[in-house]
């Protein structure tokens, strides 16, 4: 237990700024009060879930949206809050120029400018001390014939290799992967297997991230995890959860055994391990419910799945498996996932000197009603700002 | 032949005003030159699109995006372009008071807000002479528990026979479903048993519509089709295709091949037969491509498919079908699909005094680079306006 | 508690014949030690079940694969053993007469074979005590074309009269649903709303049955519970679980949240309350895994999600749905989940006489052993037999 | 036009020994007349479908199905018959011993049994003569935990390595995946990622094979092959088609749009050129129609797509593209696809001095009714023969 619990206090889940601004879908976005204006905003609200949960140390950014003229200056803001500068996001889908593409697009001259947008993120690194650049191409077609699916993996290579050689020494690159949304038809990196493919080739700062909501229907997603550990290219998680698409919901909320079993496999990958490099990255929308306490309880959910991955009996279970005991393996590994984590994790806290329960504590801090007083005007963050 | 072409001539396809303006994903809307910015340019679009196929004679409307001071007017307007309005389109769900659902939600402030608003769409549909009113709830929660699954169903139910009452003599409302999307856990209209076990409640005036893209993956729409036929409780189609969730691509792009299966069903059932108030709009995006001409091309794909389920064998079929000759049955009817039916619809146009090729004609025609010229500075419609 | 606890004692759970045969995939059937050779042997199995969870008091019957001279003799059998027979599940895809369907087929002489396959399983009812017919319809087809679509709901329609004119005072139907397979184009019965637009014609004796492997991927089958619940139309639950399609694995074993949601919209229509005739069954296969031991789980699996279903602070929930608070009434609702209630139904058993933990109790009682060394020779059951 | 019937007329497809036998769902089997009772009888019937298509020359074996004493003489039997042996698909499902998996079975003594089977495969290639092993694994686990996802990776790469060794110059292996069934929870070889990380690290001999039933629905078909292609690890096809999950229907029946899709990438990536080695297989049932005209319609399935493919004004497309106009662009696409092809492949067939219609002349020759008369007794061959 005192390995599970030290394992447990080291584990570090990094949230995305753009989790603590307005979201929404096509149909509607939804104004909440207290929402941030600014990155300097944004981390303040991260350093809220740090706070509380202890386990939330570093805010990834998202460019441009997180823009700012000094990114030193911003660096040193979080450090007094008491967080760091995680991964930068990349965003090469909402120029206009993007329309048919980013890196992928047919002219050259969009493709040039998506590509130094990339390197501008590595800049961005640079002045932040950021070690981590991810990358999302929303690029694709939405009708069968409207381009060429396969100049456009000539053309993703291309790009991916220029930003590949601009890496400084201890940094990397994580590219993403999705199924669909917003392409339509064909999307240029739909899966894992393309995602991997480009990273091999490109060599061992290149990693793939695993957004738990990027999957068609049915796909084994834990599997996935336990194959890129085993290749050594799994790079990180990008999580939320989903009932049908990539509906960006919290973590653990709509699947929470499937949560544990891509834990276990973490677990079991070495995934926790010191220097694993493996990151933990939040990567979600609150479309309807309050922002702060939406990513509380995220990081909770993973908290807890991580705790009950733990929590397997693995040498019975190794044992059930080597005798082809089915009922018996898979009650090793139910009989975690079913034990009530949550007295564990508030002792845990609690040894930290941190409250027990970390939404409750920070309903009662008074800290929305302070920000929704205070962020009275000016433009809130979105996806689009 | 004869027949074949008589009911091709009467097939009335009605486009969507929403259709014209800029519309995108969460993650961008692209706009467009020559985008529309108000309801009587929409209406002016539309009217090509009639023009040049010959079977677009109709225009939904979609209020509020479509609120203009004097419905009269507009009709008025509609009828000097050649074309009419058709449906009229509520929307519950832009308001920020629909966070948490419109007619379901839990305040009755809010569902006496949103009722008000369909009893307001009934008096457009008298202003305009429209005799269809489509419903469509975006309601439901993102979460378990978030609210309760069959209270929200009293709720709607509640709704629903309020509008219902407020129908006039020849008008209806046909009641729409969609498996998810902006709700991401449980809809309050998800599926067609849902909406049709309602309308059965209801009455008469109270019919099922059936969007092509609302569907989970696998489900047979052509089966629903069927169903829906033989009790009498088919409203109408909202068309458009997709590859994954609700896509809103061009209709019978993604799939031309449901799209006849799905106009066989239609054939096979009366639907095309005069009377049966089976209306056959479209309802459907253009993020990447332009407007007018996508929705030319979505008419003519409908046309396309209708065609070929008009030539199936129905008498070799049915003979095929009686012997149990499995092969037989499925060569006639992929025999009618197989047919390039395209020459015979260029004919058809020609007799009619119609360019053979729509596409062609509309991009000669010059309109394009005129409203190009024209529509500059306002406020290009969208879905927010 | 003790409402909590009288509601669980009073649960009850019945398995099916079938489970304690030899089952497997279209691949291979791979046969196991012990298995019955007869329907007395399944019931003494199914006897087992119930002797270490104390709430399988009943087994359902499949016809043919469980015909025998002498019903009553089978049934005082069961008495004897301490269980009785349940509902009687009609059996009419084997014959080769049904390769094109049976009660659907375009031949008359196969559906008068169907129906009266039906009409028996109503005598068998009779002589047995049963009070419950269930009806699944493979029928369906594999090629667009091969039938006609709607001529087999009418055929379909026909039949199911003539079998519901035939139930005695307290007998009825639940007609089964399943989106495909072993049809794979289009199925008779696909969805709820087929089997409840069917169910809501013929009257009060004709009830849905939910089986949760039956639906397209991404649908909400809690929506549907709660709503059949609504209009008096839940016949019962076939319980299993899938990851993919149709893959009977135990219930629970896939998505255990799933399951208490389902049950909790059970508790909260009222369903298990006293004479709703919501019947809990099993319908699953162990393919891989021992069959008793599969069954014990299963129910305990079921009874564990009520239990946790049961523990949702209602009064709580109500208060936050009513609000509008997404998180809290999220909250509320994962509190109950996330409760081990492996405790509460241990001593529960205790209270009743039973071992703490069924499935040791099983393993150690050596009914394996003795059936493995009993059973040998014989035709072991199956699908097939 | 001449070049592209030259490229029709050099078009290979194979058909599989197990579509002439019986087959059918884990709920029946429905045996059909004419049956062949050995694998003689076999290549007799695929003897028919090339005397009728043409472009039918070989076919693939099943092992053991296909076993026999002497493969010299079943080699010449062939030859004999005008076609040759093809791909070698090993079988290592079948026996109770793979219970729980072959070539990742915790047991090394059932690794040993399973690998063994492979390299026997390789000597019946050395004696008929076939270069391609096809390697399909039923291996994977049903219940979460039940063994361990990543030993069974380390069980797996250690199998194909030694039959990677034993295979002699001219031969390859292609590894086939699947996502589900008969494993429900996690198959080893899901995807193709995994298929293609495991051919890579072996080597040349070394390819993907696409299944086009084996994939999670709304997966896009014809990316893979287009990558794979580009990759030089696109080792052939298993053809057939599906609504739902492997539904094993006759390729281009459920969805002939996406078929005509990756055949475009096949033309379009060089796969139809002379030496590239992309086999095109089928690999299907015909659970319900008869064997022999099933084959045949598949085989002008294949040909029609192949022909539209080719129709395609790839010129015409890459103007369009290279210029981002979406429709027009995708109306150069469906021109080819909208075309009847029908009337270009009679006259190919009879200018090759066949039957211009392939199903009407076997139909009328006769064969059907002598197999029927002559092949009675025996036992029929089927999935488990």
């Amino acid at each position: 237990m005192t390995d599970i619990k030290a394992t447990l206090l080291a584990q570090h889940i990094e949230t995305p700024s753009w989790a603590y601004g307005n979201s929404g879908t096509r149909f509607k976005v939804f104004a909440q009060k207290g929402v941030p204006r600014d990155p300097y905003e944004k981390l303040a609200d991260a350093a809220q879930v740090h706070a509380y949960t202890g386990i939330a140390p570093t805010v990834a950014l998202h460019i441009p949206w997180d823009k700012v003229d000094d990114y030193a200056d911003l660096a040193r803001h979080a450090r007094e809050l008491g967080v760091g500068i995680g991964a930068i996001n990349s965003n090469v889908f909402q120029d206009d120029d993007y329309m048919l593409g980013s890196v992928t697009h047919p002219s050259g001259r969009v493709r040039r400018k998506a590509t130094d947008h990339l390197l501008e993120c590595v800049d961005i690194m640079d002045a932040t001390g950021s070690d981590t650049l991810k990358l999302w191409f929303s690029d694709g077609i939405n009708y069968p014939g409207q381009d060429d699916i396969r100049a456009r993996q000539d053309r993703l290579a291309e790009s991916l290799a220029e930003v590949y050689d601009r890496l400084g020494g201890g940094q990397r690159f994580l590219l993403e992967y999705k199924l669909f949304e917003p392409a339509f038809y064909a999307t240029d990196v739909p899966d894992w297997g393309t995602a991997y493919a480009h990273c091999v080739k490109l060599g061992p700062k290149a990693q793939v991230v695993v957004d738990t909501g990027h999957h068609a229907p049915g796909v084994n997603i834990e599997f996935i995890v336990a194959f890129l550990l085993r290749e050594g290219k799994l790079g990180g998680f990008d999580f939320n959860s989903r009932f049908y698409a990539d509906d960006d919901l919290m973590v653990g909320a709509a699947d929470p055994f499937q949560l544990f079993r891509i834990m276990y496999e973490v677990v079991r990958g070495g995934g926790l391990d010191a220097g694993t490099g493996v990151a933990f990255m939040l990567d979600q929308c609150h479309n309807i419910e309050p922002k702060i306490p939406g990513q509380i309880r995220s990081v909770m959910n993973v908290q807890e799945a991580t705790a009950k991955a733990l929590l397997v009996d693995r040498e019975a279970l190794a044992a059930a498996q080597a005798e082809g005991d089915v009922l018996g393996a898979n009650a090793v590994f139910m009989d975690a996932y079913n034990t009530d984590v949550r007295p564990l994790l508030a002792e845990l806290r609690e040894e930290r000197g941190l409250a027990p329960d970390p939404m409750a504590a920070y309903a009662k801090s008074g800290y929305f009603e302070k920000i929704a007083a205070e962020r009275v005007g000016g433009q809130q963050a979105g996806w689009g700002a």
